[in-house]
């Protein structure tokens, strides 16, 4: 019998298939294997290719726009969203709406065209973690923008048409649904019990156990119990943090250690799946969050969705988290 | 300048690529290219290798589990939720969960392995609407479920694993959250307004005419202002009706007439794409939802949803529905 389980933070629900679950090697995997492109934009000696640098961590003396880089932040060249202009709200009967103003922008985390993330040294995923901070901070200055998403493609399964080691990072001048519900969930939760629905949660799965990977003294890795995804994971701070900008240095070190511990398990798991992660910080420019804590969520490309979750909203997930942490768990 | 739009019905925003829209000719599509298999179980003369037949559309003097069907609904060999059993709601700690209890049907729509439903005589796309309705109708019956949902996969790309022309029909013990959305959006619109969303929208659609594809006496099948992707379409009752089961029969040949030619539309401009569709009738087995219209959403299988996608539950859209529903209009 498969069971039906509901996410205490936004209500949504999932189907898990606890009856027959699907292993690792049961997957059809969009494996990323990566090739040489000769022409890529993302390559030193090819800044002139990109819009100008935003901002960067370079090697001493090296100038803006020239190689010497170790991460760089420069404007999206195909922006899904235009910083410049303003938003002017309108009504056009029954419809909400407004120009396309925000910001999109492409985190370059690497000179190196063929090093996956998991195999960076923790000091190059602190690097790349400072450029995001930066920009998260830079982006919140501007009084119009509401959210600030840092996500990650990664292989061309997940969406990534770009091969070089990249992020993202979109600003919006609203709260998106799927952060909103999660707010509010999380406020409602705190209101009701005086407590973090996010704590509640760490305290649960420390107890129980299942469901951790792996942790460090400032985070915990684990697969939640309602994931929308088969072996996906998120990780989160132990104590109560809002923004991803809050984090200190050794906060950032930590986090930096178990994203290449995680990133290295599961692309041992799964042979080097494509994924997606994003970091659900809470919004900027509005008031405080209670009992909410950022986070983020990892995702590995191994389902196809259909009708049935375009229709409804909510997943069948072939392999159940206490099982997808076992693996991971062992990976190492 | 792009365009941020929000959805009236559930707050849902999108972002409209009005700055250098994509023509069908632009995206990589997933075409359906069929091919013959020899083992297919859902072909005649392989009744036996389905589980029994639940109903039929059959050609008289023919019996169950025999050739001579027109339309065929068994159980789904690999259900995703079971008809037997408790729910047996219970909470582990934070947790809300019940056993996978549901029914997973399988309507096989043509004994004809190879005929496209756009290519359906409108009598026998009829014949498949009436056992969606009957098995509608009869699932809704048992009171444990509280959610119905008819889909459709069509082809490799859009999650189907089975060749053969078929639908899906699973029930639910609880309302999934995009359609709590819709009906308690809808039901906050009327509250105050005193008129049913569904209404507006089609008074303002057939005002605009902009985005209307096609209508008859009781159908109208546009592309919504608001879509979640490129070519989206709804078809939509013009008068309310709650349920798909309250269709006449009238009705229900409007219907099988529109969906035809909506689908003979999209696959002459995008090249026999593949698709999903669902239908969005109200829960079952509760109150009354006022001024909610049943209706069908269709998405073109055209797009990678990605990290922005995951992270926000809102959709970048290259072709705006305007332009979208010309290039549907103009096809035949």
């Amino acid at each position: 019998m498969s069971e039906l389980r509901r996410d205490p933070i936004t209500g949504r629900w999932a189907i898990i298939n606890t009856d027959q679950p699907m292993r690792p090697e049961d997957f059809e995997k969009a494996r990323h294997v990566p090739r040489q492109v000769q022409t890529c934009q993302f390559c030193p000696g090819k800044e002139s290719q990109t819009p100008p640098e935003i901002d960067a961590v370079r090697k001493p003396g090296t100038k803006p726009d020239t190689p010497g880089w170790l991460v760089r932040d420069v404007a999206n060249k195909f922006p899904a969203l235009r910083i410049e202009g303003d938003l002017n709200k309108r009504g056009i009967g029954l419809f909400d709406m407004s120009n396309g103003v925000g910001a999109h922008e492409v985190v370059i985390e690497t000179p190196e065209h063929f090093r996956d993330l998991a195999d960076f040294a923790e000091e190059d995923i602190i690097n790349v973690l400072k450029i995001y901070r930066a920009r998260y901070l830079g982006l919140a200055r501007d009084k119009r923008f509401k959210y600030i998403l840092i996500f990650r493609n990664f292989g061309e399964e997940a969406g990534a048409s770009i091969e070089h080691p990249h992020s993202q990072i979109i600003a919006l001048p609203m709260v998106p649904k799927y952060v909103l519900d999660k707010i509010s969930g999380a406020q409602n939760y705190f209101e009701y019990r005086g407590r973090p629905v996010f704590s509640d949660m760490i305290t649960q799965e420390q107890d129980n156990r299942e469901r951790i990977v792996a942790q460090n003294d400032d985070f915990l890795a684990f697969c939640p119990y309602v994931p929308r995804y088969a072996f996906e994971f998120w990780i989160m701070p132990k104590v109560q943090q809002e923004h991803f900008s809050d984090m200190n240095e050794k906060q950032q070190a930590g986090l930096a250690a178990i994203m290449k511990d995680m990133l290295t398990r599961l692309k041992m798991v799964l042979s080097n799946p494509s994924y997606n992660y994003y970091i659900h910080t809470a919004p900027v420019n509005s008031g405080g969050h209670e009992g909410y804590f950022w986070h983020i969520e990892v995702i590995p490309t191994l389902m196809q969705i259909a009708g049935f979750e375009w229709g409804t909203g909510f997943y069948i997930v072939n392999t159940p988290s206490d099982m997808a942490a076992r693996y991971l768990r062992e990976a190492r």
